[in-house]
């Protein structure tokens, strides 16, 4: 202990003052994260001006969260660490579909679909076509696969950022996987879209010479039993976001051609009408227990 | 630019991402607080619950600010980085006074005192009489030196923390030095007290192991033309929490002894009555643009 604070022993003095912490592991996160904040301190010794600014920020993004916005996981998101830690937990087998961030934007019991039902229910945007399988991963199809799948509308917007705008449970829906694992379904072609720039991260960004957009894409949590639950989306080629989403979410196994169709014959086929755009993915599933 | 964000590339590519930041301190700052937040991830590779958990306490930590709370600081202080900061601040040259925390009850302001005043007015407490000389670094006195002096009342809390109990300006007072450099005063003998600790920081403390108590001290702002300003307090020896400060703000050269004195012909000389306590201590001021 010691009655002496300064520069050398700082970070010693509180490290040594949490040995009697109970809780093992809290010691040893907060231990972290004190080295590494004295580590910052150390490094760009920030002025008096600039430690007030800091906390200025923290405070202002606690004060932007309310039910419906989380300001400090938007943080967690833009800076990278959401994505770092959703790396950290899904270790999986090569081949096994690759994971990306879950998002504000899921909502616990989507309708049930039938495969081929249409997704979209305030008509905007054009037609899509989403199919594949769900295969294990030694190749065999899964049947009865759950695929649970969400996007915005065509105005870059989920049905619960605009409850009075756009139908209950739009852009959503739970399918199943058939005998041969397959699945398909009808949607709009997704749009990239800005994540909520009015506040302290969107500041941030500015400030970092970012912009807050994410690049096109379909969500989808991919479950079955005894296999590893996936938290996905899927991207689209060619967006002018994949190489700076503000969320650092792309993997480029993620991304997917959506090929345009203007066949009236494939259009029937699907229930939709020419040109409409086609894209297929398989999912491949990690047996339980097999995350490395 | 990567379109395939991963556990190894996770931290270059946030760094990169900030390529077109116009402040390059802001890039410089922002920087290392990524590289450490990866490193704090990659270190403990905390579960989904314990990111959540901290999430929710940095919200919660945000939501307890108001105009008269700043948690963010107390967190700050509590976790040592606003004392490491204070010594990075104040690298003074050996011999001058060191400093320690400001704290968050100083007020602009105080009245002007006359040597020998007395700045207890709610009458409660020892009576203590502080003395002293403010000094240059080559042992001159310095006459007509400012000491902005404050601290608690007898039950621990600040007047401002108390404004139906105390009376205003309790137990605060701007002093200057005379001819010869000396002060001196009339106050009540510091008592320890504990920081608040009814929110999110006062939770971390007890999960630490650690307690809320800060030991007795007096804060003393002493500042005099052409010299460096210096925010410090006197700290009482012999105090149980001289080794464990809740916001490690003690320093060896701040603790002094307050020797209690029986002698009414003393006490009769400091307008007092015995028995009473005493503690004498030097300012020494560093030149102005001497801090190494």
């Amino acid at each position: 202990m010691t009655r002496d604070f300064n520069e050398e022993n700082a970070t010693e003095a509180v490290l040594e003052r949490m040995a009697h912490a109970k809780d093992a592991r809290f010691r040893e996160v907060m231990s972290s994260v004190v080295r590494h904040l004295h580590a910052v301190a150390r490094e760009v010794e920030p002025t008096p001006e600039e430690w007030m600014a800091a906390i200025q920020f923290l405070t202002a993004t606690g004060k932007m969260c309310d039910d419906k916005r989380q300001e400090f996981i938007l943080l967690s998101d833009t800076l990278g660490l959401s994505m770092l830690l959703d790396a950290i937990w899904h270790r999986k087998p090569a081949g096994a579909t690759e994971s990306t961030v879950l998002g504000p934007f899921h909502v616990a019991g989507a309708p049930s679909r039938e495969n081929g039902d249409n997704i979209c229910l305030d008509g905007k945007g054009e037609p899509c076509v989403m199919s594949g399988r769900v295969l294990s991963a030694d190749g065999k199809p899964l049947a009865g696969a759950s695929l649970d799948v969400w996007q915005t509308n065509d105005d870059g917007f989920y049905d619960v950022q605009q409850p009075d705008e756009q139908p209950g449970m739009n852009l959503r829906g739970r399918f199943t996987s058939d005998a041969e694992g397959k699945f398909w379904f009808r949607t709009v072609r997704p749009v990239s879209y800005p994540i909520p720039d009015d506040g302290p991260v969107g500041r941030m960004l500015k400030k970092m010479g970012r912009h807050p957009w994410r690049p096109a894409h379909v969500h989808f949590i991919v479950s079955m039993p005894a296999f590893e639950t996936v938290t996905t989306h899927l991207f689209v080629e060619g967006d002018e976001y994949l190489e700076s989403d503000a969320v650092f979410g792309v993997k480029g196994s993620l991304i997917k051609e959506f090929v345009r169709d203007e066949s009236d014959v494939e259009a029937k086929k699907w229930g939709v009408s020419a040109p409409f755009w086609r894209t297929e993915h398989d999912f491949v599933l990690a047996a339980a227990g097999a995350q490395s």
